[in-house]
Order: C-alpha cells, then structure tokens, then sequence
C-alpha cells in the first residue's frame, strides 16, 4: 500500500491532545495542502479562520457545546463558505457582484471549503498529527459568525481541531463497503439487506458499551433519541436557514 | 516533502484520458479511501455510484452539458448525501425515522459525501491517476436523480471523473496563501488588497489568453458574463430546490 492511501486507511478521530503547539511550517504545510484542492471554476471559494489563541477557543467553547476538543487542541481551522473575496474582486473590476446570493451557488462554495478541508486533515495526519471534526459549527452557527467577525457571503460550513495525538483509538467500527457502493444505479435497502449490512456493526463491543451506558436496545434509537433529536435538529436548522439569509447566500 | 503532501501539492484537474480501463483493485482502494473518512455520529450519511459503462456516461452526458471528462473517462464516480439507508435503519429498529427532514441534517450528509470524494481524489491520484470533478452534477440534479434512480432521502452533491492521464497541464494558477488565510478573525478585503491579492493571476499568461479569446477586460466580468451567469445561476438554484424538496429533505 502507498503511504497517501495508508494515511487515509489509517485515520480515527483523535480527541485527546498533548500540550504542544502545532510548528509553523507544519502549519503551512498544512494550509497549503488545503488550498491546493479542486475549485469551482478557480473561483476558491472558501476562506480558512485559523484559531491559535486559547482566549478565542474558551469563546467558541460554549457555542461548540463546550466539547474538550474545542480548548483541548493548539489548532483549530474553521473553513468558511465564502463568496465574500469573489464579489468583492468583481464590484472592483465593474462585473457584476450580485450573482451568486442563491443556493447554487452556496453550494458551490460548501464544496470548495469541505475539500480544502479535507485536504487540510489528510496533510495534517500525513504529517504525524490527529484531527477531528467539530460538526457544532453549524448548529450555533450564528454566534461563530460573530465571534470570528464574518462579513455578509461568508459562513462556517466546517471545523477541524489539529493536535499531537495523546491517546492511539482503535478504527472505528464502519460498515462493510457494499453498504455504501451502488453499481451504475442505487440500489435500495430491504429489511434483509439492512440486517445484514449492520450486522457486525450491531455485535461490535464498542455497540454493546453503548448501549448498556444509553440503557436502549439499539444504535437507531440512541441516535434519535439521545444524541441528534428531531426537536434539536428543526431548532439548528432554523439558526442556520436564518443565518444563511442573514448572511446573503440565500 | 513526505508522498502524500507530495500528492496534494502536485494536484491539478486532469481532463484527457487513456483508453485503459482502471483495474479492479485500484477501484477498490479509491472506494475504501473514500468510505473511511470522518462521519456525522458514524452514520455514514453518503453512497456513491459507480459508473463504468459507457452508456450510463451517454445517457447522463447532456446533463453535464456534453464537457468531455463525462464521456472519455473510464470511471465516474457520482457522491450522493444519503439519509434513506440511515433512516430505514431506524424504521426496521423501530427508531423515529423522520428526523433528518432538515437543512442541518442535509449539511451533514453533505459534508460526509464531500469528504468521502475528496478522500476519493487524493486515492487515485496516489495511485497514478488523474481526477476532475464536474460541477455540474448540482445544476441539472433532477435528471440525475432520475437516471440513477435515487429515492427519497438521497441527492447527488457532487461528480468526478478518473482516469489514467493523457495530458500533463502545469499547476493551476491559485491566489497566494495569503488570500484565504484569517488569523483568529476574519479580515476585510479593501480595494487594494483585492488588487495585491489578484496581481500574479491578472498578469498569468492563462488570463492573458482567457481575456483575448473572450473579447473582455478582466476574470470577473469572464466569469460573470459568460461562464456563471446570474439567470442561470438562480435558474439552476430553483432546479436544485425543488429537488431538495422533492427527495425530502427540506
């Protein structure tokens, strides 16, 4: 196996950091490898908030539902959905500038920023350090845009933490690849199909600790009940559709 | 320099192709690549099609506006945020399974298929191949839906095409460093900023060229006059919303 594919076949999340500080060049390196990714008509339209500054994490703790990894890490990256720069460059060339407010366009700038993110987690751990993803950025997703002073066109579709691993996890338990793969067209998922695709999953230890900790009888349950419930996700979603027209995307 | 920030660092959209098919087990470590990326909650909210025939490719070809990276490639690979094969997990466990009708939820299928896609470039271009993503796959989504027979639940976010390298372009010209990075808060572009940051890529030989084949002064005006429209941008942006509808999830 090439040593790219045996970085990414290597990955899990990393949660617990030693207290280093992240060198610059590392840093570089990393910001590099994230704006080097594929973008929508060389448009790139992301921006990349790097967080050092421990005052600045304690800020976001609270928002980021004070997860240890939000203070924990020397690094945090938050990637920006941003059309802000592009309609900017075209208001000072006389191009119009008003073009890209509809959710098209917002979408291409999630993907610009989501690759250059990736990219930014791949080099990270291709360069001996852990990550792991803040999916809170969208959920308080209105108090970030304050707090990292975001103009209209600009939103935080992503965040990473960037450390020192101090801890060595095991992979974590996915499903088997068929689970994911369709072949020319998707094929749909019986009762059958399901229990056999969770199966392992379903016997996994990690699942039965789960389970005996959150007291119920299945995966399905402690995620809906307990982890991502209906009522929380209608809440964030209106933060973020409110965010999305505050900010001009929509 | 280590391999896979080598990788990263060299990438650039490869558009022409060899008529060599790409070897099963090649297939295979792109495929894993992409499945083992990070994941909302480890629910893997993605699934990706597998294009290889040649017939598949004609028939969604117009729907990529005939470019022809969606022909002359031997692999396609289509990312789908996937909310159906999760909630019929939670139907068979008897688990609410409507929770994820949502623009927040949408974003972290979203955001799990991007990784795995990106995950999926950095594979084979490890591998000796070469990549390029289509864009398009958002712009006409309701056709696409159609011929990969995608149910409820599923929406295709993003495309690319893969193959061994027929072509060796330089490297892409980008906006420095400098241009995407914000340290702890966001800092607003000025004209004279946009001026500096824009500089090198107004003066590239590429924007020379772009600018006499278009009969235009500058990349903003090509771009918003020609290559990205405002008509067709929100044409396309209510194409997308009523498939987002449609598919249940908004």
């Amino acid at each position: 196996m090439n040593p790219t594919l045996n970085t990414i076949l290597s990955h899990r999340s990393i949660r617990k950091y030693e207290d280093k500080k992240i060198e610059k060049d590392k840093l570089e390196s990393i910001l590099k490898a994230a704006c080097n990714g594929s973008t929508m008509g060389n448009m790139q339209l992301y921006s990349i908030i790097v967080t050092e500054d421990k005052e600045m994490m304690q800020t976001m703790a609270p928002h980021h539902f004070n997860q240890p990894i939000a203070t924990n890490a020397p690094l945090i990256l938050t990637f920006c959905a941003d059309f802000n720069r592009f309609n900017k460059y075209c208001a000072f060339r006389g191009a119009v500038s008003d073009s890209y407010n509809n959710i098209q366009s917002y979408h291409w700038a999630v993907t610009d920023a989501l690759i250059a993110a990736q990219n930014a987690c791949i080099a990270a751990e291709s360069l001996g350090l852990g990550i792991c993803w803040l999916g809170t950025i969208t959920f308080n997703v209105d108090k970030f845009i304050e707090i990292l002073k975001l103009p209209e066109n600009v939103i935080p579709v992503a965040c990473i933490s960037i450390g020192y691993p101090a801890e060595n996890p095991p992979l974590t338990d996915k499903l088997p690849l068929e689970a994911m793969i369709h072949h020319e067209c998707y094929s749909d998922y019986s009762e059958e199909k399901i229990n056999r695709l969770y199966k392992d999953k379903e016997e996994h230890p990690n699942t039965k600790q789960l389970l005996t900790e959150n007291d119920l009888p299945n995966i399905a349950r402690i995620i809906t009940e307990k982890r991502y419930v209906k009522k929380d996700n209608e809440y964030f979603s209106q933060v973020l559709s409110t965010a999305l027209k505050n900010q001009k995307f929509l």
